[in-house]
């Protein structure tokens, strides 16, 4: 497996000083996404768990939905595909196609949302609770374990969790690539999504969210910000949204009846 | 015109205390372009300087090279569309629909760049040069401008600089968006971008140098990190690379001839 950083040489300057020295940069790399022979999508990724990544975006697409589904699912890292074939052998790539909605900055075309699979969406009613204590103990975990980003600055971190700790962590050069790579994991060891708690290092936009609402997951933690259109379906879907979850602080931005807190 | 923040109501817990207050979050419309009555994609943005986005995203991706060919720009804000008419009423919207190539969690799909036109990209021949302190003096104008990032810490910042000041300045949900409405604004006003400099917040991915290559900019400056592929690109095409400008501190990772500095 290809690493997901390199060195360049870089010269360094202060004011007063200059230095030649190597830096760690975070890689790129293009993965094309083939189900049934068919291209699906080519992202732009960290060259790691490619596997992941790809049934992630799949499901997330909702191109899959049963592991039993998957007949074939073979990495070719040196031509840069991950091929999938399905037991029935559908074609589905044109669904893809046909949807060009392109996302903001830390968005993906195919990932938008449509006001059908909002509609769609079933509201999530996990009754879990989580306390303060706990969001702080498990951004600490998350911020621990988020090696590439200290060493490159250059990406996303994601994370599913129980309350109590991370249960599957990855990184990738984007937000939602990171994401995918967690439910690609869950869902190709079977490890269940409800009653459980995301966490991510992006924005929550729209999509991000909605990505997460799918997966049926109650409550999603950010270090960063949500928009407008983020707060309103995670109110609307029964999602508990905490943000900038940074230093000891949390903001609620919806559904605050989950989380446990002696000054409620 | 729209606002680009809206108010939530949230609630900030510390380990001791609990307040509800109202909090500032950023907006995401969404944006259709339509050129000669072709829908060519639809983007999430902040809903603001819409024809400067609907324009620099049209130029960006190649499919408009000069402002005559603009017959008429229609901006339908209720309908969240900007429709674009050019001379030859030429029909392009398709060459967009065939490349689903999603970029990294700071990219779009449709603005991923080809090998055909990397190759085809001009090297930037500019013998401009810039000092440090010049440098760290639009960083701080940079900064200083970056209001809503300050309000709601979700948008990117893209900026036109010479090497005393800022000329154009954006900032959206999306860092193609703010480099895209930066250049819209450029093409629209006739304001040239060869032997300029752009400073950027968000990370330099090969996406973003391509775009910003295709310009002929010889100075990109960002305050995060860029990748491998950036840094080639950089090199590659004779662009000088400035990453991690933050608090007095430099990384250059490509063609340092263009920085004047005593410690050379």
């Amino acid at each position: 497996m290809e690493s997901k950083t390199g060195k360049v040489p870089i010269w360094r300057l202060t004011e007063e000083s200059s230095q030649h020295l190597e830096d760690v940069v975070v890689r790129e790399f293009p993965l094309t996404i083939i189900l049934n022979n068919q291209e699906v999508v080519t992202l732009l990724c960290s060259p790691k768990d490619l596997e992941y990544l790809a049934i992630g975006f799949l499901v997330s697409e909702g191109l899959i939905s049963h592991k039993d589904e998957i007949k074939k699912l073979t990495v070719d890292e040196p031509r840069g595909e991950v091929q999938v074939a399905t037991e029935d052998d559908k074609v589905l790539a044109n669904r893809l196609g046909a949807r060009r909605f392109i996302a903001s900055g830390g968005g993906r075309g195919a990932t938008a949302y449509s006001t059908t699979e909002v509609t769609n969406q079933t509201k999530i009613e996990s009754r879990i609770k989580i306390s303060t204590g706990e969001v702080f103990a498990l951004m600490d975990e998350f911020i621990q374990r988020s090696e590439v980003f200290r060493a490159t600055g250059g990406v996303h971190s994601a994370a599913l969790c129980d309350t109590r700790g991370i249960l599957v962590f990855n990184e990738d050069i984007g937000r939602h690539n990171a994401i995918d790579k967690i439910f690609g994991e869950c869902f190709l060891k079977d490890i269940a999504t409800d009653e459980r708690v995301v966490i991510t290092s992006g924005r929550i936009s729209s999509e991000i969210l909605l990505k997460v609402a799918k997966r049926n997951i109650p409550i999603l933690i950010s270090k960063s910000a949500p928009t407008d259109v983020g707060v309103s379906l995670a109110s609307d879907l029964g999602m508990t949204l905490l943000g900038f979850v940074r230093g000891k602080r949390i903001n609620v931005y919806a559904n605050d009846w989950r989380i446990a807190h002696h000054g409620k």
